[in-house]
């Protein structure tokens, strides 16, 4: 349920600091002490999770509408918000840092500093087509039950 | 249900080309024609909602539930996938460009092209504490069922 060695994991509990806005029996939301903009909220599953794959996915769809929820709530808050971004980080290589599954929850505005950059060409509609076919290969298999473990790339 | 104006909208109906890799009664998802990384996913609701304001609650966790798992097809897929986000715009200042709901799902690696970058200053607990006492606030507002709409700050 909970890691010792897990700073979310401890805010959970009360034995670190945080500055909570939602609290349920599965779902915390607290402020990030980091924020991209006013406002930045991270939105966890109280029972440890390093990640998507051993986050259970009916806790998933809880931290997910408690995020739908807030992205409301800081519409409506007075804070400078003129969108949303829901942002989730799942492994390193994905830029997690704390290993506790969070999502991030921050509001938007006009000169804010956040920047998103990436090769963003339009590829052929072939090229799409074959890694759609992989992809329900690999749902169709998962759905059936095999192959239960992730590949490793690297 | 359905926007004639819309894309994806046209998508869903079977109107415009896509290489889908997910479909059921509430949900598609199709692959992105501008990809992050090769298996970069788009997840939509099939019920027009423009973003997270209109999106019905359970659609959003159905979208959810349905990026969840395509996480952990695209980590068995052999695709290049050393980790995973999840992204989602809501409202233009958020960089939402099609103006109907989607999450973003795709695969992150060791010299990936994605960036993201932010001025992430570490904040006081006291101006954080302020924040959370303003959305806990409003919180407690739109869960009494009011105010109904979002303000607008520019």
């Amino acid at each position: 349920m909970s890691d010792d060695e897990c700073v979310f994991c401890a805010i959970v509990r009360g034995d670190a600091e945080s500055s909570v806005v939602h609290d349920d029996a599965e779902v915390l939301a607290f402020m990030d002490l980091q924020p991209v903009t006013p406002g930045h909220l991270l939105v966890v599953p109280k029972t440890h999770a390093v990640g998507l794959e051993d986050l259970d996915v009916e806790d998933g769809q809880k931290v997910w509408a408690v995020g739908h929820r807030l992205s409301r709530v800081l519409r409506r808050s007075g804070l400078r918000c003129d969108g949303i971004n829901l942002f989730l980080a799942d492994g390193r290589a994905a830029s997690q840092e704390v290993f506790h599954v969070h999502l991030h929850v921050f509001p938007r505005f006009a000169g804010d500093t956040f920047r998103i950059s990436a090769d963003w060409r339009e590829r052929e509609r072939s090229e799409l087509d074959e890694t759609a076919a992989v992809l329900r290969k690999t749902l169709a298999a998962l759905t059936a039950g095999a192959p239960a473990r992730p590949q490793q790339t690297s």
